[in-house]
């Protein structure tokens, strides 16, 4: 869509589709109008007429193919979270330095920054306009999960999701927080908890979750996840992952309470920001429920007139636009690597104070200026 | 609850409950806390020991009980709408113009303006926050007939009720429409219709509607009243009152969108005003939800700390206190009985509109001075 | 999109984009990637390596188009409404009931009837679970001429955008609420109205309005209408369509009220749809928000995990799959030129009855069957 | 209010007003329709013609008050939180058992859990209508300290307070989650924290805040306490309480989600509650919003038609009549003091663990049986 909508640099070409299987594969290629498919990626690596490699498998091979992508020149669109561990995420983000030095860009897939409304509330506080943050509070509401039969799959799965409901839910949850206030969560104090610890093997996949089979797998990942931390700027933050919030289909919400203002946001009405300002006449203060669809909104002057909205999808094609325009101007795409690196080492923090029995315990915030090697 | 709460210049007695039947008359008289009860009103006009006199029976007897308590010098608060005919509700403004040259004040009870968030939307309007006003929609949706087995009430029979539910619905709506607005009515074309024409007889009154029997009677009242209407400053008005709006129990609604702004109420949520100013910069123009218990909001100093929320009673303490000081400023209290006709001769102009295939009809408001008799 | 995430019986090609003027044109095809331009319709419809013709042009031009498309044996897919009269939509319903019978297709854009929430209310209905229907409201609410100085476009003027607001979203109104609810509006009593008669001349389209010049030109349609109408079944439906309600950018609302039902739509929260079951136990009855997101529900199997939102532009993407499969299967597709042509009548009744000072008009429905020439 | 609309056991007599100083106290006793006023409140404990105290002063006078009062034979009712230490508390539980033993009763004014949307979502709980308990989250958010100049009151000083916003609001917050779940809180890992440690002296009390002089003093409470819980049955609790949530004003939300169910709620609307049923067809589920109105509610059969909402006020009425019904009855009232201290246990156990750097500590629940002295 980006190209239809927005005047990209370059005219993207979808040429390769990657995947493991060569049957389902072919399929899709065909479907999601791809021009050939590769079920060997260091092939794809290799080949010249390949500039930009999009990485959307499971967080255990992230490291290898960015690594090797980078090391070849393409420049990569790495799927969120950066890695399932913090030295991945490391020795992925020195190799995105390095390979920006030589021209060659990376980006983590936070999309969720690119929804027009998380830009605007981001735009808002960036202006001022909630003064001195005081809180953040950040819940991530799924509820796939909830039935215990619901059958495993690979995020359930330590091996290959790393985190789990932490670093899939948790991980855009701190990304927004961060990206939104413009601050670092520098502390936490985390709990991870699993309610479900045996469930079926996966028969099919079928959206998120998938039909069960008779035999049982074991969930080595934490459902649900509570943190409460400290922001460079003084304030404090909350945030929730969880899978288990029954009736809550993709409620990622924001709010942030500030010294002259607040900004309160719902996925699951993504077009809508509500913006509090305190230093309106207390008779007509209250919440504005911004539909956020106008031209002076952030992406929305390539799109459809006032009040027609965007979905999902459309965060997707903010971020390739972003990626293209970074691109082609010779500049470091955000979020880097480094921003993906930070937020894994938050990650980690949460991990670690939960089995440290909720001690708080610092970010150490790996994400700044080092050696080139 | 008025003397509690609000500075009064009165302390206000409850002196006689008047009702028809003697003993649910007596067991209601000390449920209330009234001194006294009375089955004969007309005892209770001549008392001198007596100051005012208020009016809830059917609307059939509105108008003999008023016109005797104001000649004995009594001051009257009368219950919406003031009488089930022009002619009645005419005549007794000619009484109440003429009791009040002698200090003798009546009111009408449309208590709906005094919820603050309604008091609220009409000093936004007054100040000018919304501008020339276009647009007025006016829906009161409550749903207690859609069941076609609920049974007869006084409400439903033309012979008590006069209107139905435009009398008991839509004169709340024109009434509000114009206070808000500060605007009148001044022609309608209208429809009133009749879904349910016969109804079980009631066995026992329960809330609103009942119990059936097994006798049938017919509803001689409209179920439903659609209404257009031209505004005194151009604008246009629709109305709607129905007892057919299934789910929807008590949903006053009003939304006036002026040149520069417009403002939305619900009496399903009553302490929530929102006001779209439409001056406001693009990026953050949106509704805005005030929350109606601010101290600077009306009626609302006298109550609980902000975000402490009113109920549907507060709107009659607010009335009481109204009455009670205009009564002691020796002034007259609005809504007036000529406001009350006013408002009458729309709904006649609605029912006879609806009778001529829906005609444009005026309104002749009667409400202008007149030769005192 | 369609064939990226639905498996269609054809793969589209878009291969001609056709408009008036060369240069905007050209870069138009190119950003929205068609193979050729175009600035004779005419030749287009000579060619022999075009299948559809999709016409999005102003209503005044609709006809003679699609005459000559569908006697060249194109298949057609005509924005709403159908045309500017009845008398152009009567011969386009002819001329597609003939080339039907040729096995060439034809179908109105009301793109509306393809959001899933919408379609859903459709499906609760048909399984009669609001049962008898009493009322139904749909309004649609726009707000980009409140401000007096918005520039003339062509929507303003009666010879190309016919009867303007009630047109434009007037029949989207319609057609949703008698596709909702399954039945026709027979009956109407209506006014037009237009607020503000001269406006400034256009100097740049930007979004549905654009930019101001020094001249003024003559507002010949419509800027509001209201209308009463009596349903097939013999329910009341209200419409309401105008541009002038602040603060609403794009909502189109429709809630339908049945003897054990309701259902309520707000267009500004597409995903959603609200649903009233009267049969519930009184103490857990209430509106049920669903977001529409599950694979259960209409045309969502084809895209994200639950909770993952659609925006405006999926309802198109849906009405081109919905026309692809039925040209395929050799069946006419839904809405066809005869339920454009009814609902062109039922607007042709409300702008009559507007001239009749608002009597009832019965829509006299032409789309019944009829001999073929 | 009370016995105007329920039927009580005794008609109760507003007696005694008591308060520090005579001459406020005397207007405000004329004004709240007492008999008496007086100053010194031992006195009021030694009169026979006092059956009941209520007592409402700061948290450091509760225990003595109460102490004296059920060694006099008085019923008391106790403003939450029960104390300001585990200590007193403690001392006021045994000592309300001994009275219950001599037929004293003793509650405290946990009010919240007499709104009835409030009391409905205990009732569906305890139904089994959400199932196994997964997640528990309460927050409670105000904003009247986001402005660093709003003055000092009592409230801010732990002498007179105790636990600060944690005590006030954290109070309420702990205790609804117990009580809607029917589980206890039994460890708990915390952070209280204080964002503005100086404010302006207090010049006039007005509604929570209040009026600033020129002098400082020194905030000794938490502004914000941020909490994770383990409930009795396994599931996961997090709290918030604030005066930091800058446009919030009341906003006591609750959410719990269950393995079969979830119910939602905002005091700020507090007439509903939204419940979602997980086993209802996929294609309707979603959140029921009820409106809290209907006869089958509690409370409501007492009050005006369905539809017709209550306000902040009801609570304190039906907390009366439920003390009454239980004292008439003979029956201890809910809450007892016992069930006072074992929230102020959860308090002390949160105000430990933020002290100890957020680690988890049992809340040691001391309400348990024990011997009368």
């Amino acid at each position: 869509m980006a190209p239809r909508f927005f005047d990209l640099p370059f005219e993207p070409v979808m040429q390769v589709l990657s995947g493991r299987s060569g049957e389902a594969l072919r399929s899709r290629r065909e479907q999601l109008g791809w021009a050939e498919s590769e079920t060997d990626w260091r092939r794809l690596v290799e080949r010249d007429d390949i500039d930009l490699i999009d990485i959307c498998s499971p967080g255990d091979t992230h490291a290898e193919v960015a690594l090797a992508a980078l090391a070849a020149g393409k420049h990569v669109l790495c799927e969120k979270p950066l890695a399932n561990t913090v030295a991945e995420a490391s020795e992925m983000a020195v190799a995105a330095q390095n390979a920006a030095s030589r021209g060659v860009f990376s980006m983590v897939g936070f999309s969720y920054r690119r929804v027009p409304a998380i830009a605007m509330a981001r735009r808002l506080i960036a202006e001022g306009r909630v003064g001195q943050i005081r809180q953040v509070r950040v819940s991530y509401l799924q509820d796939w999960l909830s039935d215990p039969e619901a059958p495993m799959t690979w995020r359930l799965d330590k091996a290959k999701a790393g985190l789990g409901t932490l670093g899939d839910l948790g991980a855009h949850a701190i990304d927004l927080a961060q990206f939104v206030s413009g601050e670092t969560v520098d502390a936490v104090s985390g709990l991870l908890h699993t309610f479900v610890t045996e469930r079926p093997l996966l028969g099919k996949t079928v959206g998120l979750s998938g039909t069960a089979s008779a035999e049982r797998g074991t969930v080595t990942v934490g459902d649900v996840a509570l943190v409460t931390g400290r922001l460079s700027g003084g304030g404090l933050a909350s945030f929730e992952a969880t899978r288990y919030a029954t009736g809550r289909k993709n409620a990622l919400r924001l709010e942030i309470s500030g010294s002259i203002g607040a900004v309160a946001f719902d996925l699951e009405r993504m077009n809508e920001l509500e913006f509090y300002d305190a230093e309106a006449p207390p008779a007509t203060a209250g919440f504005t429920r911004i539909l956020v669809t106008e031209p002076e909104h952030p992406y929305l002057s390539a799109w459809w007139p006032a009040g027609h909205t965007l979905g999902y999808e459309h965060g997707f094609t903010h971020q390739v636009v972003d990626l293209l325009e970074a691109i082609a101007e010779g500049r470091q795409p955000e979020p880097s690597f480094d921003a993906g690196l930070q937020v894994q080492s938050v990650l980690a923090a949460v991990e670690a104070s939960s089995e440290a029995s909720g001690a708080w315990l610092t970010t150490d915030n790996p994400a700044k200026p080092r050696e080139m090697s």
